[in-house]
């Protein structure tokens, strides 16, 4: 077999994950990795979830083992559903698709809605996870640039003079810059998809993860509050997951969105892998609809990684050179950093990991060829006396290439 | 929105999955259904699998809940490698990737492989799943008949002067028709794959659920032995899954492939879904490494399908009209029933329905206009009493449907 020629065309837009593939490499024990988006394993509810699983078992273990519907458990989708629903803005648990994972999600959403060159709208830099499911449609991916407030939504009205399929962004706590989408920019991002009668994809990973600053609503609500609208009949698609609040092992995630969305969707996930498993839906819906629980375990996540994100900060303005700069996120698992345009974040990783530190370099990240002079740091995972460790000589690299 | 007009041209092509939706509406306790693909509830090693979960999170829970590698758990896949293995034919680890079950497998192998307008041989009648997921891509089918020893291979070479980028078949206790192709049909389709370096996919769902008769080996195993190699580096791809001996409720499933082609699948499902639930690798991993545990359990599933299977065959010869055959298969979950060609499995579904049986009509799984006089029905779900009485009201509604 000819194993050059054997592909699909689109396979030559599929790479490993530059992210997945240095994870790989962090795996050894004496590594301080920056590098994944993991949440602190040390965290995780697990005696919650041993408790949860057992009593599931024990009770309804011959249904919790068996195929179940391509939507997802009823109980769930009712407690998403509701945890989703703010004030009179009401979702239906008829609009919650249960995904493996909001990437599957992100996924299913190409799927659904994007043909062969098609235009679509992202920030930039934007995630690379969606950039890989993507790509192999042969988009054409329109950027809008980005500052501390999020995506700059004046860009995105010029670009319109060519028809675009979607807009897809993280508003809150973005994944690589750690930043968030103010308030007046949601409304006029909202106003962009009335206007326009544009879908927007809201990928929301991280947005109960907040540490100081003011909280948004997402732009689910705040598109619905625009057409005064109290259901999910509109333009905006939201991805959400427990991987971030609970455990990302389980791999459950959701779609909220209008109904002929979700019908699609079902009929693609189908196809797609049939549905969810089972027995992490229930242990999901087990352990998080305790209301009082779930509250308490987020603020603890929020407590903990606060301190990480604010001894980060701190180690880096002790200890990396002045010409290099970063964002400073309210909240999530990542900042960004930018270093002067002479450097090359992939050659300082090369030094770093030399050093046992990892992270990820951003240019996959970026529409274009750009942002070889960023890179992103975690600061979720890693221990504080790590991240004092990890950071230290990370300055020390940066300040030995800053000499170079 | 005009919700008509948003979607990608693919979508015209996806439709809600006829199987799945009888399923739904057989969710009521009274309804006797042969409609799914179930196994036994009845016979999950559900104290197996609470004790493996048990142990797990007790003991290494942070990992188990934690982001995994795409390729799947190291020791799940030597596991899964070794069981593959038979006498000089092995199998490395780092030709398995771990699936969200065989369906995905099944997905992502056109996602690696198919481009719009290829050519596909498959028997006919064939797995609906797989017509499910591949039919998106506009896909040319090339149907080749079936008789009781499965697919007629000597049908294959005649089509072969068009180019064809694959064949895909489920060679063991087929879905829909239990047949199975025999050992002489699986040497000389080894010998037209290797003649014509042609890939093909072998869908193994149901392998180990053998009945009756002697086992054949793997197509994967028949085409390595012509090539008198030891290995996995030929142009067999391999499907398989626990969904049928262990639960279905855990979605693990796998390929087994060359390295390429498994490489281009890790790529893929990196951007479909990152990775297979940590935790159910883990369950599935402690549960099936018990050999002697794993070989006593399917033994025990063995024989209670093969007396489902006897009983079913039984009671629809001593009830249906004899203007109607079936298949006899040796193993697997299901057979097929053929009607006089005046009869329409849709027709006779409601009534069915009207008395409270159900079953899948099969001309979904056909490619062309044909197989509207067949329905599939599962052995496998039903318990011994209800087998007797489903199949007695089937015959009824039969004979008065005859007789109109």
């Amino acid at each position: 077999m000819n194993w050059d020629t054997v592909f699909a065309e689109r396979t030559s837009e599929m790479k490993r994950s530059t992210v997945r593939e240095i994870l790989k490499l962090t795996a050894k024990p004496e590594v301080i990795s920056f590098a994944g988006g993991l949440p602190a394993p040390e965290l995780f509810p697990i005696e919650r979830i041993r408790e949860a699983t057992d009593t599931i078992l024990s009770e309804r273990g011959a249904e919790v083992l068996q195929y179940s519907t391509t939507e997802g458990m009823p109980e769930l989708r009712q407690l998403i559903a509701k945890r989703l629903s703010k004030g009179k803005f009401n979702i239906s648990p008829e609009n919650i698709l249960i995904t493996s994972g909001s990437q599957q999600g992100v996924d299913l959403i190409a799927r659904i809605l994007l043909d062969e060159r098609d235009r679509v709208i992202v920030e930039n830099p934007t995630y690379v996870g969606m950039l890989s499911s993507w790509k192999p449609y042969h988009l054409h991916f329109s950027p809008v640039p980005t500052d501390n407030n999020g995506m700059d939504v004046q860009a995105i009205e010029p670009l319109l003079k060519d028809k675009h399929k979607l807009i897809y962004s993280i508003p809150t706590f973005q994944n690589p810059q750690g930043t968030t989408l103010t308030l007046e920019r949601r409304q006029k991002l909202a106003q962009v998809l009335v206007d326009n009668d544009l879908l927007y994809v809201e990928d929301d990973p991280y947005g109960e993860l907040r540490y100081s600053g003011d909280p948004v609503p997402t732009v689910l609500q705040t598109e619905a509050e625009l057409r005064n609208a109290t259901d999910v009949t509109g333009n905006v698609i939201y991805c959400g997951t427990y991987s971030k609040v609970l455990t990302p092992g389980l791999r459950i995630g959701w779609i909220a969105a209008a109904f002929p969305i979700i019908d699609k969707l079902v009929q693609a996930k189908q196809a797609t892998d049939l549905h969810t498993s089972t027995l992490n839906q229930f242990i999901s819906y087990e352990v998080a609809r305790d209301e009082e629980f779930l509250t308490s375990h987020i603020e603890q996540l929020r407590n903990v990684y606060r301190q990480r994100r604010d001894l980060m900060l701190e180690t880096m303005t002790a200890n990396f050179p002045q010409e290099v700069t970063w964002t400073k996120p309210e909240g999530g698992l990542f900042l960004m950093v930018t270093m002067p345009a002479k450097l090359n974040a992939a050659e300082i990783l090369v030094k770093a990991l030399e050093q046992n530190v990892a992270f990820v370099p951003c240019d996959a990240f970026f529409i274009g060829d750009m942002g070889h002079n960023t890179f992103r740091l975690n600061f979720s995972n890693a221990r504080p006396e790590m991240i004092v460790e990890g950071i230290k000589r990370l300055g020390a690299v940066l300040k030995v290439a800053m000499k170079e």
